[in-house]
């Protein structure tokens, strides 16, 4: 006990009823401006009689680094089970939820995704003060807690540790949160559709939920969608490394708009202006014509488009690839096709959890994937759109609804919510997309698709800077303005393709979730700068 | 042979006197124009005669994805050795250097940092004509070759395949390069400081290279260094990871410049401005404040600063990390000090081929450091340059000499390469840095040092709001201005530290290269914004 003294404020030895009411006025103000200055002392020393609890609870002074507690045996709430039975451990986590009860008082203990009971009842060792200070905490504060792990009689439902409940010896506030919150944990993390009769069933809107972001991201559903973001940028690049692939990094600021200056940001560079990149693809062709010879690069890409959708963003980590290839862009496409069907493979044997958790909120049909993955050509999609009714032309590109509307197709006649689509009308392609050597109409691009929305666009590149010169005259490029382009290919590249991946979209659509906000952290669109 | 008919153009079969002179004439053009459409075909068709070698060599088409050639086995460079002995392989590589000699024409073909010898000399199979045409292909143009593995007399010390050579077959241009290019690999490739009596000893600047990225970074050297780079971030990743660090994904555009406005880049953003951000920091310390516990994120950042010096760049990329700690920030300082040692195990224990490729070209002591690593405090910092005559105050900051100063006085006291200097003066450190408990003075901040440089700048965070605020106004800063990050911390934060690593900057202190341009593949500076 004696070596917390000189940090926690302590309740006193002798309570009289006097200083209780005293005290009790403390902690209710204590409550109530439990935002206040965190190292100024409640003043419970004040407070000295009667209170067998001396010690055992309290304020923290700020933890400025002065102790360290190496006594302290800190386990994990995940780690409660029975086996640790009748010891005691301390923890450390928020006061999700608190419930006094005449001499009782339960709170539930949260830490990230993981919860377990806790219970104080009056007794030689606890006072009615202390429990009094615990019922008073403000929700989402942190606290540390010493207990002693017990095994309960009937399952507890409201918590993950289901088995267990800790008893509380002693509690200290680490870390207080203001009493009112902008939204409540238990709301965010309500279950979607969640049928409803009491009509307490408050749902968070998202401009709240984006607003409150730090509050938001509490609740076990985004704790997993953000691991699980992890766990496919991890994928992806252990995926890739083993193939052989080179991590790069590419300049965000750049010198020229490449695509003739449509939806580009400019920033303001010393003197003069400069561009954010729309996309790494020039330097990693460059990296191919400079013999990586197969080089990915994951970081920010910027499009300055004014689309509020549920799957636009003005700023996303994209995920690129570009690969040399000997004789045919189906050494690269099945390279990616191969890396995609490794993500899936990994995700679900080893994040089952996460993605639960997610399902929890959000329930979803599973994501399902062939191996090897469906490659169907766009003259296919063609055809089973027309038999769906929708007709297109040949050199047409699909809209999204067409291809939300393919995607359902090939769901029911493929059972998979992944595939590829390759050969795209060489006329809705950009002017370095290699031309099919047999379709005049057709190139040698492709898209590949989740849940029936485009998560990677690419191509066969064009390696030869005659023929690029070429294709982006009959694009009516200005070839001045595009002259580094075409030069990177003057000392010899060889043939390559590639394509980018938009993460937050991956995971948005392998989960199943309705907008790339809830994928990205702190999403950016043409109205959200903020937090 | 037919097999290649299609997309070879091959030499004639029957050569006269006059068909060789047109012939020869034809190469000469095609080696001067080899920058020329590649598909317009050489026109050796029309040199009919007397060719023994027709469809063994030319210049391919472009490769359009028309034909697969599975029959085809392409071995690596890196992987010729004895053991293939007279075995017929297939390599993809550049012509690195020819030379003809008589009726025989060596080249030397690369591939990566690889070379091989290769050897046509003719024969029944090999005509003049053949010889002629692998002698006019323009260095570092690619080619395929089919060639029989030939063990050597006499060890082949031009060539980093020393055993064996390639006796050629065929051989076909798949890209040429432009005849005469900016700067010549052998001569970036060059050792520095080498000591060179013929006065031949050419030099490439660094300007030179860098406006000619594509193809400097085909030199060995470069190939390593950002395979080491690749190698850096890949161990960072893991590293965290494996201590249960989570990667997030913070925001580069964002809403305000959050240290006052100085030496940040403005952003149109739609009628807006916005800025690019200079740091992770306040994102990373909101995913502390929501629960991660631990992050990481690796990604660009931005500085305006005006810097033209051997370690400065406008646009870098950061390897930030934070974390949550129980009770003192040392807990963090020994993870981030155990990650640098496990940084420098890896590096030593799997990428030492690479690293002896770099220091092939620029000769340097290996890295040393210690396990556990060095710490130190600042006053014994003081101490240690006071013995060296550089007398500093207890709240006065390190200039870069003094830093310099300082890694030599340890690595000679302490044989370290690397070291973590601890408790700097508070009044030289930023608004949210925890003060000292026990010295007015100081603070629970810390940088890290490679070769004696800092490669990282980290403290514990104030992670209490009023405190914040206090300190904030102690600095002079519009409280204001900073509301959103202070109000980050009133629903409840654990204590946290942390820090942000420029990864360029550790790739050249680790192989002790002089400049940051050369571990930026594409590096931004005020004065450079291409390629």
């Amino acid at each position: 006990m004696g070596e917390d003294k000189p940090t926690e404020v302590t309740a006193g030895e002798e309570l009289s009823k006097k200083a209780l009411k005293k005290q009790q006025k403390e902690a209710e103000k204590a409550a109530k401006k439990a935002e206040r200055k965190a190292q100024v002392q409640t003043q419970q020393d004040a407070v000295e009689q009667e209170d067998v609890s001396v010690g055992k609870y309290g304020q923290l002074t700020m933890i400025q680094s002065n102790e360290v507690h190496k006594e302290r045996i800190f386990v994990h709430v995940k780690e409660l089970n029975k086996q640790l039975e009748n010891q005691t451990i301390w923890l450390r986590g928020r006061l999700h939820t608190s419930r006094a009860k005449g001499k009782q008082c339960f709170i539930v203990l949260r830490q990230q995704s993981y919860t377990v009971q806790g219970l104080a009842a009056v007794n030689e060792q606890i006072s009615k003060q202390m429990i009094k200070f615990i019922s008073n905490i403000t929700k989402e504060s942190i606290i540390d807690v010493e207990a002693i792990v017990k095994t309960v009689p009937a399952v507890i439902e409201s918590c993950t540790q289901k088995d267990v409940e800790v008893h509380i010896q002693r509690i200290f506030v680490v870390s207080a949160a203001k009493p009112q919150l902008p939204l409540q944990i238990e709301d965010a993390a309500r279950v979607v559709n969640e049928f409803d009769d009491t009509g307490l069933n408050i749902k968070v809107n998202q401009d709240t939920r984006l607003d409150n972001r730090i509050l938001d991201l509490r609740t076990p559903a985004n704790q997993a969608i953000f691991r699980v973001e992890a766990a496919v940028c991890k994928l992806f690049r252990d995926i890739l490394t083993a193939k052989g692939f080179v991590e790069i990094h590419t300049p965000k600021i750049i010198s020229a708009a490449s695509e003739g200056g449509a939806n580009v940001f400019t920033v303001s560079y010393f003197k003069g202006n400069a561009y954010l990149a729309q996309s790494p693809q020039l330097y990693k062709q460059m990296a191919i014509a400079a013999d990586f010879d197969k080089v990915f690069t994951i970081g920010a890409v910027f499009r300055a488009e004014d689309s509020n959708t549920h799957r636009h963003l003005t700023e996303f980590v994209g995920v690129d690839l570009e690969m040399a290839f000997k004789y045919h862009y189906h050494e690269v496409v099945d390279t990616i096709g191969q890396m995609f069907t490794e993500l899936f493979k990994g995700l679900r044997d080893n994040y089952a959890n996460e993605i639960a958790a997610v399902h929890q909120q959000y329930p979803v049909e599973p994501f399902k994937f062939l191996d090897p993955p469906l490659k169907l050509e766009f003259s296919e999609a063609i055809e089973l759109l027309a038999e769906a009714g929708v007709i297109l032309g040949e050199e047409d590109d699909l809209s999204t609804p067409d291809e939300k509307l393919l995607g359902k197709l090939v769901k029911a006649k493929y059972d998979t919510d992944f595939y590829i689509l390759d050969k795209y009308p060489l006329a809705i392609r950009p002017f370095y997309t290699m031309p099919d050597p047999n379709n005049p109409k057709a190139s040698n691009s492709y898209d590949m698709f989740m849940r029936g929305e485009e998560i990677i666009s690419g191509a066969q590149r064009i390696h030869d800077p005659d023929f690029l010169t070429e294709r982006a005259k009959h694009h009516g490029i200005d070839i001045e303005k595009i002259k580094s382009y075409i030069d990177a290919f003057r000392y010899g590249c060889p043939p390559h393709a590639g394509g980018g991946i938009g993460l937050e979209r991956v995971v948005m659509l392998y989960l199943g979730l309705d907008n790339i906000r809830k994928t990205s952290m702190f999403p950016r669109d043409p109205k959200r700068l903020t937090p």
